[in-house]
């Protein structure tokens, strides 16, 4: 029993949800070529430090540089965009969110405290001329900055610009469901940077084995959004559930992978100024049967994500003239 | 490219690991009926307590009561048999196994220190007059004098007496897959004790949707055996595996459910009593492909273990009159 | 600045909690005496099934067996008394504690569900003749029904009884502290079983450095009680706190040691059965300075719950005449 | 029983232990002073990617940004420099290591994959003006250029050049103890960066409660380095035991503190290229009494690690003509 999908089956069907790209593509010389972006997802259109949203992560293989981790899960919070990029690019992507957000809130670094950034990644070495460290602070802005409620654009785009999975081109890919329950109806979105598997592993679609010339394990970054009232325990037990949809595509979440959840409610945000020593928040309980139907949303919408990341992802001629085709879907 | 299977496409298939069950079965009036168990799983034939094995676990849904993980999780080893068994049971096997290591192993309690013994556990109050507490310490020591290597019998026995999953009758089931690479054989077993998911879930059969009579969440335990040289990090690896087994047959680990791995190697036993200060281990590197194949094999076995655990199950009556029918597979 | 210290100095100042002892102390013959019990810690006098508490645990060292942790970690919430005794008494505390949580909810096994039972241990093999498996299920349901919130009696009584602490009697300790902030008052109580520690390792009195004859590295159970309205999460990190504490007192937090704690909230009950799919939540802010104030009182408190567990503790002569005398404190 | 300390009571007593600092102290105007800096911790002088070693991390309060703990968890090994800085700036010490290891590496970013940066911080924007950002990628290839085995300097240099301890000024403070069991002599070294605590808190002074000026919580890195012979589930345990010293100087772990350690050994080298699909490695067993002599010495030398903090730092002059004084120690 599938679970509906949502208008724009897209992570952006959570209400606030934005995602904007920003793709660097240039071909230098005849060995090099920039092949690689930059992701940025939003919470919602707010200030997103003042205004706190409730998050959790899960690290299914933990072979991955993602940055930020440790605070979302002391506090339960995230407090920038979630940002997404290339392996050798953590450090430029974590400084342009640093200074968009200083930008934003002047109280950052005095008054205000400090700010955790999110920052994950995956490897794009194969296509991207990586070492080039092509990616700068200001790329990252600008893909928050060109973050937007529409249908999100999928496939060779973003951070997506230079990934393979399963032997294919991969990068972005987006699904969404709808969990009608308890006289309430919640969305759940899952974006994903893919770039992992090998053709032969794929269990929706017959992809031939190849003598893979792109042997590297490759990684997931699976981004989770509802707007459904869960705190962060209960987010963690969604982002688990990311493990099940990758399964079910046919990973074996190989050594080399750094496959990893993270997911956020948009409901209850949690304002960096108290008005009160107290916060109240209304949650679903556990025991409801909205929350597994919650859990199928992220297994089906991760499966559907990775499949979109393929479907929509265009033939894509990296460095070296190396070429990694469009999935025959 | 699926994995060759084991000879006896079993846990055993593992050199030295044995299984056991001691199933009840009785009905005791009009509506009470015995229809629970216990499986035992030994490491290998010899003491377990003197020469332990390294191990690891992993906790993919924690609605469950199994005990003895913490241990497993600090020093890497385990060092009593893995036992399974109904949820209200806990106690009376933990009793009966401890005494079993006790008699075997006069110091234990004394100058030997403790022992950290393991239970896991699923609910089949459905079918099982649960609160009748059947289970007693003896029946426990039973499974374990029942231990071979022979194949395992599967389905509605021991403790998988009164298991139910995917609506149908569950239980026990096992599988096995061969790693061959860097010149080695490497076998890898696992047993599950199968209890969880509503028919219309499953995604390698197209079974009806039910009105649902058993309506609880329900769980699997899954263990997972090899002979490959891997250590207690990296056997936590293969432990996480199993999530995408269980994501293949379609599950969404609700609620309910306690879905729990864990996995052990039986190469490089440690022994209780020390020869040095030192102790030396060779290890497979988590670069080299078999360890991803290890991976997969994990991820085949877990799911083709599932669908064999409702496969060999027979249709069960249990308490109140209730039927739980053997699976149309 | 050490904070006022709670009307009992005791885990009942904490409105609603219950402590019982249940002491077994009998000579067998020359060699062999019982020596040891059970205690029980209730978060609350009414139905601790049908009205859960917000929970939460951490493992500091993990040589230890304590049962029951996965599910407090993966729901946030208890629904049993907590239960201390010796390591070989798990299974029949268990068993005891799911036969009296039995009779009193005749729905449970049944269906409510399942129930999930707490049950620490320390190791008390040098004094008591643990391989008799004297504790059996009526002592722990005896433990249940002699709680109360009177002053808690402290020292080498119920699961105490047994245990030695840095070379003197040790066992039942504890200690409250009392929060002042945010136009509220909030009460932090600590009970520990202490069973850990050589001599010359306080930090908190001159001991002598022993020829130690009872050389096994123990361990301590610490449970943390509070009024102040924290969830899951934030129990978490109130539970990490004791690690402060035990390393004010001179642990080191041994191999061979089982350190855990386990910490529970009054405020926010949870009922089991419910009247709608939402449940509210009010809770301290993390950033407000009496969140912090809270951690200061969880160090205090287990810290002199420590040393209390050796002051109130009598000298005690155990299997084999073996004495261990009373801390010159 | 207080062990031995190291001949330079220092980290760098660690074998092959090289430590460099690079301080950025510049009055800019009357109301902005960059007052930060940076150091590295390099396990061994050779080749830290082709040469990695086994590593831990425990993280006592997650309210930080610290990078590369997501992939030494998984793989329990550390493969780049730890490096230290200020919050706002582990952008630029990420992108600064990641040239420099692609300097020295050609073919990381291409044939042999990626790499993990570790990078910790501390909050100094009391002192320091960190919206400036003034730390450079360049800054990180300094320190790591400067690293030797000499006496580390301690106090108001490298990162520490703006922390705050106990309202006095922190910053870097090493010590080491030996352990000599098992015919062997093993050296444990600890570097902390300190920046928290408030001045009643302190015990091993009596430094006067302040009318705080400079209110946040503050943090604490804490690296912990060791020839004995464990690897990284051993490391865990290792760097766990920060917590207890973090308690004996009197540290609440308050809510905005990041409190993070990390553990390396410099025994059992693992190479990046393998040689065979095996590794062999030695360990000491866990059970072993130099095991928890290990722990002690953790606890020790991160104890008096944290007070030599103090006691080498100077009085140091901040933005806005902030003064904060050396510890009247």
């Amino acid at each position: 029993m599938a679970l509906q999908k949502g208008r724009k089956n897209c992570i952006t069907d959570v209400e606030g949800v934005l995602v904007g790209h920003k793709t660097l593509y240039e071909k230098i010389n005849d060995e090099e070529t920039i092949c690689t972006g930059v992701t940025a997802i939003l919470p919602h259109p707010g200030n997103l430090f003042y205004e706190k949203v409730h998050a959790a992560c899960h690290v299914i293989n933990g072979f991955g540089k993602t940055t930020g981790l440790i605070q979302i899960e002391e506090l339960g919070l995230l407090e920038s965009p979630i940002m997404l990029s290339n392996t050798l690019s953590i450090g430029p992507v974590v400084e342009g969110t640093v200074t968009y957000m200083m930008e934003q809130n002047k109280e950052i670094g005095d008054a205000a405290g400090t700010l955790n950034v999110v920052v994950g990644e995956c490897n794009d070495g194969y296509l991207n001329s990586m070492r080039l460290q092509a990616v700068r602070p200001e790329h990252a802005i600008e893909a928050i900055k060109n973050a937007s409620n529409r249908q999100v654009e999928q496939g060779a785009i973003g951070a997506g610009k230079g990934m393979i999975c399963f032997g294919y081109k991969g990068g972005i890919g987006t699904a969404s469901r709808i969990v009608t329950s308890a006289n309430e109806k919640y969305t759940v979105g899952c974006l994903v940077l893919s770039n992992f598997g090998k053709g032969e592993d794929a269990l929706f679609a017959n992809f031939p084995k190849k003598k893979n010339p792109n042997s590297t394990d490759g990684s997931i970054m699976m981004i989770i959004a509802t707007d459904a009232p869960v705190y962060d325990r209960q987010l963690k037990r969604l982002a688990k559930r990311t493990a099940a949809g990758l399964g079910r595509v046919g990973s074996h979440m190989d050594n080399g992978s750094g496959d990893i959840a993270i997911a956020f409610s948009t409901a209850n945000q949690y304002s960096h100024n108290a008005n009160s020593h107290l916060e109240t928040i209304a949650y679903l309980r556990d025991d409801h049967k909205a929350m597994s139907q919650l859990f199928q949303a992220v297994v089906e919408a991760t499966e559907e994500a990775i499949i979109n990341s393929l479907k929509y992802a265009e033939t894509t001629v990296g460095q070296f003239g190396r070429v990694i085709e469009k999935a025959p879907l």
